[in-house]
């Protein structure tokens, strides 16, 4: 491990006994790991492009015009600004060196001891990339204010418009994916468009807007439980969303997009598509070189590293990691954040020279709001439904939040938007293009 | 005019009697307008490029991560959207067709009775546009974030290279411009860099951060009476902010400002420089075929209408007013307010035949603020400087933003940032090439 000598380590006081640990990715699961070794001797590294970490969860709110950019975003210098131990690199990772055991930032050259991979996940489009420029996702926040950009040009445009055709085409908006961020933005988008918008428009009535909600699977939610899934498809009808379940998209253009249900082939014309069916891990298992699963996770052992690499773990929504009933984890910040905190349990006893049991993952429930003041919440010994989980929902979201002045303008934001209606953040920015 | 019957009037519900009133621009005067005629037997529509009204005298905090964009954009549709009489489009002017009375936008043709150009100023680099790519403008929401993003980055590069003179380059912020704009940004700055950066960073030290404020003339502040200016260049002083009076640029590139101060020349090696130092006039006097001043404004009657054509007004930044000593009003808030309500009034009076006197600018005082907790206030009856002007500042700017939620939330972030020196909204977003 002559590493430990090379010269460039970098700013961070250098101690041939501190074991040097590099963290890929300030979202949910690398920053649990990084506060977990705020009292390791290491000297920690925490690399991202970002330069602030973002609550994902909300991130449907910026899209639907509801919350600012920066009310569900914090910088990662701040939140991990107190530990003397950890530093932050802004910065792209174009590959690893496992022999080297160097992370690559272009032509920089990140030396590791260990190494914790949470680059996280992406929208797919299984096969399909040329969708993506028609039927965006939503995963980062220039995704957001660029789908938000789309709703509100949609309404703008169909006030201008003559072409009857084209305004039908311009009011209609194509969720596709019925998981939780397709269910939440269909019902946001429901309530942009029927009451917060409504009076704002001479020529279109904003009721008049389409919400169509398209899932190829048997029912909205289906991580969830039965139940759960009938009450989101309740509350969804209730908003004025059409969902279409047991429907696949066989295409998708700029004017709209083709489905198939059962035998028959139709098409729905739209001109604002949102692409929330599928995801697809971050390049990470090309980056090591290993196999991955079909939506690119990495296969880990049980202590969640590497097959054969004991100083490399993948955790969250790159790693494929089992349940108990060898089912997948799900893709949610509770796993992530519960295998980034494993992974410092073990490194700091594996520093301190003792063993550590492998990882056990515990579910804490399944959460998913429907519009203003509806929510579906399971928490094993209890479900709810309607304003009840809709307030715990806010309040769990809210709690979880970094940083005490986010939770107080995500709070303030939400107290005004449901006592008025509007939304906030109604701006289009950005190409008009 | 037998505009009246034309079919392409749009959804306002037509009345050969009413007249059609169209007003280009939502900025201060625009809006100033359109409420002003919100009770007139007319028929009124706003055109604006942007869907929000924005409040530009805050822009320099959305700059240096203090407000979010939402918190100073307000959608025009909201402002006007209980003026039963007034429809609001977006859209791009292309040009106007004074003869056919039609404001076109690429094909479509909007035609109007009476039009009110308000259109605003973009900043101008006298014959040097190939500055701007390097040293960018506050104008819009987009040029904010830009700023953002590259003052951020320049720390965030800072702490990574190895290069000292790299290091010092990225570390030093060149405004250039005296004017409110530039000293508000060079004192956010300093602040941004000197406290609420300083305990982020590990390898460089923010507070080593050198802001320089270059202004041509003899002052800062150069509109404002003297003893202002002394007053703002001793609080920028005292902020840590280098200001270089008589100081004029010559060049501009990627890596630095070249300067001239009297028979010297000098230069200022800086990958961050932003340009407060002049404005141009939007492009109505094209639009209109008429000759415009230095800076783009067209020369307007008493009255503000154009020459020849009372049917024409031109207000605000876009217009050339002669205030009573013969000089050009200043291009801020209040002025264009002043003449957007003027316009409305003099409409009125003519609708229903009566005649009105001629504009007059009624000059309430100026302000400046500078960094976290002072600022300089002339009311002519009234001179302050520090706390109290910085309090009184903070109250008007409050009072004059547009809804509710907007004021709430700047009040709440000012006082978030008073008390613990943090900014609310540190991200750097878009592209970061």
């Amino acid at each position: 491990m002559g590493t430990h000598a090379d010269s460039s380590r970098g700013p961070v006081d250098a101690d041939p006994v501190r074991p040097r640990i590099v963290i890929l990715g300030g979202g949910f699961g690398g920053l649990s790991a990084a506060k977990g070794l705020r009292r390791v001797p290491a000297d920690v590294t925490v690399i991202d492009r970002h330069n602030y970490h973002l609550f994902q969860p909300l991130l449907y709110q910026v899209a639907t015009a509801g919350l600012s950019p920066a009310d569900i975003a914090y910088p990662i210098r701040s939140i991990v600004g107190g530990q003397a131990n950890t530093r932050v690199l802004l910065g792209r990772v174009t590959g690893i060196d496992r022999e080297g055991r160097c992370v690559l930032l272009g032509d920089r050259r990140i030396p590791y001891d260990y190494l914790v991979v949470a680059t996280g996940a992406r929208h797919a489009y299984f096969g399909h990339d040329e969708w993506e420029a028609v039927a965006p996702g939503l995963k980062k926040i220039e995704d957001a204010t660029d789908i938000r950009r789309r709703i509100l040009l949609a309404f703008e445009r169909a006030e201008t418009t003559e072409d009857e055709t084209q305004r039908r085409r311009l009011l209609t908006f194509v969720i596709v994916g019925g998981g939780p961020t397709g269910v939440e933005l269909a019902g946001a988008i429901a309530e942009l468009a029927h009451r917060a918008l409504a009076a704002d428009f001479r020529s279109i009535n904003p009721r008049e807007a389409r919400i169509i909600l398209v899932e190829a699977g048997a029912r909205v939610l289906p991580a969830m439980k039965p139940t759960l899934s009938d009450n989101a498809l309740r509350a969804l009808e209730k908003l004025g969303v059409e969902v279409r379940l047991g429907t696949m998209v066989t295409g998708c253009d700029a004017e709209g997009v083709d489905i198939r249900h059962g035998e028959g082939d139709d098409r729905i014309a739209s001109e604002c598509i949102i692409w929330a069916a599928g995801v697809a891990a971050s390049p990470a298992a090309k980056w090591l070189e290993v196999p991955a699963d079909r939506v690119g996770r990495v296969a880990v052992e049980a202590d969640l590293s590497l097959p054969g690499r004991p100083e490399i773990f993948v955790i969250g929504d790159t790693a494929l990691v089992l349940g108990r009933e060898g089912k997948p984890l799900p893709g949610i910040a509770p796993a992530a954040k519960q295998q980034g905190a494993y992974v410092a349990k073990l490194l700091r006893n594996r520093i301190a020279g003792k063993p550590t049991a492998p990882f056990r993952y515990r579910h804490r429930g399944d959460l998913a709001t429907i519009g203003r003041k509806s929510a579906v919440v399971d928490f094993g010994w209890i479900r709810l439904k309607g304003t009840l989980a809709w307030l715990l929902w806010s309040a769990a979201h809210i709690y979880f939040l970094i940083g005490f002045r986010n939770r107080l303008f995500v709070a303030l934001s939400w107290l005004w938007a449901y006592a008025t209606f509007h939304r906030g953040a109604r701006l289009i920015t950005g190409s008009t293009s």
